[in-house]
């Protein structure tokens, strides 16, 4: 926490519009590609994940230099346990702070997704959690963080938005879950039954497979890069940005 | 207004010819994606959006350095208004003169692109306006005008033209209307009566929630970067550009 | 020609093997695409163009230290033109090497990448010439020329790679001749009667209809850019890789 | 072989993780799309090539840095070839570990994919070596050697990973044999009877076409860049990582 940082207040606003723009671009363009390729199961998943490809970037681009642009509370948890090893890093209230604003953002990002697109706001029936698709979300999870936390660790944090779009791309398709890797998002597409929704019952097994994915991430960032003691907070602020919001 | 920038009338001929090709873009794409793909309009909507993305990009690279690289009178406008505030952006004359060469310029993009496919230039039919859409457009403006003026009050303006491209190819999927975000260009896809078309009874509608978008993207801003007095003609402006158009 | 590039006969390969790949990555794609999805020619051309996007991308920034990756007669040509008035860029007989070498390397990746998909060397029946057609062509290559001299004349040489590659890929949709833009790539293309072929009694109207289009370019070019007489051999030249290649 | 190298264990490690995790991305993301575009197979390597052409480039990213992300024997070998013009690049001892690394993590990256689709690890009955496959096993490996090295040539390292994703997402279409163009990969892809699998019998062909196609490169890079003696160990390091992994 430096002092260049904005108020708590700004950056839960930030986390909270964030994580409420990502659920409604997974799941409002999970319902277009539904509504206009029917046919095709695999062409939807394409049209989906190449728009959460691109706004994503954009939303860690704008959003960045005020939250940091977690929109994950697995990335904010990281972030507090990275920082006390360091001093620095989000301190444990604000980590409240970020996990309440990035769940409830991530609810109200389905019930406007399912708003603009007319289909009513119901719980999702999608039965996902198989033993393959949590394998599925422990690896994810584990290569989002050892990114996000590999470009801090490395002072390119500048890269940290395209270049968590593109994993988040790529990983749609290598992994059996389709990447959810975000316990807030998870949450949130409970409640809309469309293309990219998740019934409850799965939703637990896929935080703890989440949360696992994120202890192996750790790991992994710790044995290949040992001076690792940064906070997701450096990931995506750049230098001349850092006067215009304090 | 610097000193540095060109002469009125030159900017207000990279405003026609850039919202003419954006026209064309999105036009000429949608038609050739309606002839090659028949049997699936999200196949041809996601050759649109792809075409889009790639296309908007390179006008913005371009021409940015002439105008800034509005193509759109909700852009210029917010220009003016935060201009307003800091003594810099459009003044009210520029302001008009933008608003009318992008205009122009959006009703001969059609016309260019009906006639490189030999389609005839014809109203639109297409119906758009219903609630869902409407509330899409608010939405997708709202971000439009988040993102520009972010990048330029985090001086990243630099960004704004894969940034501003990747918005619209995922708005072009995660909003129910397709994002036109751009009154422009919403008058301007009267003129096809293809793919990309908009019924002329759809654009008032249209144009009323882009410009209420537009207000809850500015009040996003001021929220977020309170010190984002700056003006859009930053956006896309680099150092060595300058002396070279001046 | 400053005393930093390399001597013409490398940079004659550099513009063989450059044009020569380019035209492999155009009709070897295409014909992998036609092979592989039978059923929509749309799907087809997304296939096509989205290959050339990365391929034509990589290949500029890989051969534009040695030669500019110019790979194109017109923008040779151009750049000649532009030098003219600036005491730089080509001199006529380096043009008329570049212009030799682009067309032999077309012709040669087109029996390239009939060889890698066993196809056989054939002259290709596809008539292309249609008035609409021809139109693209114009204004596809007004782009093109517009683009590459407006990045060099602002400095921004180091985004060619990446714009050009965008570009085309854009104009590959948004003309309705899928934007050739280049005689020597148009005639390469003769020699694959596939998916990315031409009729020989197409070439003509093809080749001239892109000088026009040149022409148009260059002409908005000093219109919107009155200090452009740079060349294209600052194009893709970065600082640090000068030393490198001289 | 510099002081500001991590030790080699762990360069091992990053080598492994690396090209485990590439074979993960082509080989899941090849059984995904399978599985959810039954229809098109042209469909179906549009997703695969996508998936990693945006997970390539974030493995280069993310461990570039630490080993130089290799994930090739062919890499290494010309690492290790440059090298010994330089006086730098790979010893042969740890040539030897970082090809030992890069194979087992290949085959291990097969079974996790396998087992996140639950689709039981066995071999591929997927011939693949027909003389125009093995054309374009050269081809696509010359141009990969030709593009790392060049780069690193030219020191422009730091576009290595974007560079080397669209590669190989271009190669996929352009070659015949949907470019492997990496002994340890085209190993690794026996262990899975799935899209992107490789029958044994196919794999000596592919090898032997793969360091045919190294040769190739390397000599095509000496006559384009006659200063080209680097290693690729420069190919990603950015200078403000060095301190952070030393």
């Amino acid at each position: 926490m430096t002092s260049q940082q904005p108020p708590l207040w700004r950056r839960a606003v930030a986390e909270l519009l964030g994580t409420s723009l990502l659920v409604t671009i997974v799941v409002g363009s999970g319902i277009a590609a539904q509504q206009l390729s029917p046919n095709d199961v695999g062409l939807q998943l394409l049209q989906n994940s190449t728009a959460t490809v691109l706004g994503l970037t954009v939303l860690i681009l704008v959003l960045g230099p005020v939250s940091g642009a977690h929109f994950n509370p697995v990335v904010s948890l990281a972030d507090w346990i990275l920082g006390r090893r360091s001093g620095t890093g989000l301190a444990l209230p604000e980590l409240g702070a970020y996990v309440v604003a990035q769940t409830a953002g991530a609810v109200g990002g389905s019930v406007v997704a399912n708003a603009m697109f007319e289909v009513g706001t119901s719980i999702s029936a999608t039965e996902r959690a198989t033993p393959g698709h949590l394998l599925g979300e422990v690896i994810a999870t584990a290569g989002l963080i050892l990114l996000v936390f590999a470009l801090a660790a490395t002072k390119r944090g500048v890269l940290a938005a395209p270049a968590v779009g593109a994993y988040i791309g790529a990983a749609y398709w290598f992994t059996s879950s389709t990447s959810f890797a975000n316990p807030a998002v998870t949450v949130g597409r409970i409640f809309s039954d469309t293309f990219a929704g998740i019934a409850p019952a799965s939703v637990p097994g896929f935080v703890v497979a989440q949360l696992i994915g994120a202890a192996v991430g750790l790991g992994l960032l710790l044995i290949l890069f040992p001076a690792a003691a940064r906070t997701a907070d450096d990931v995506v602020l750049t230098r001349g940005a850092e006067r215009a919001i304090s």
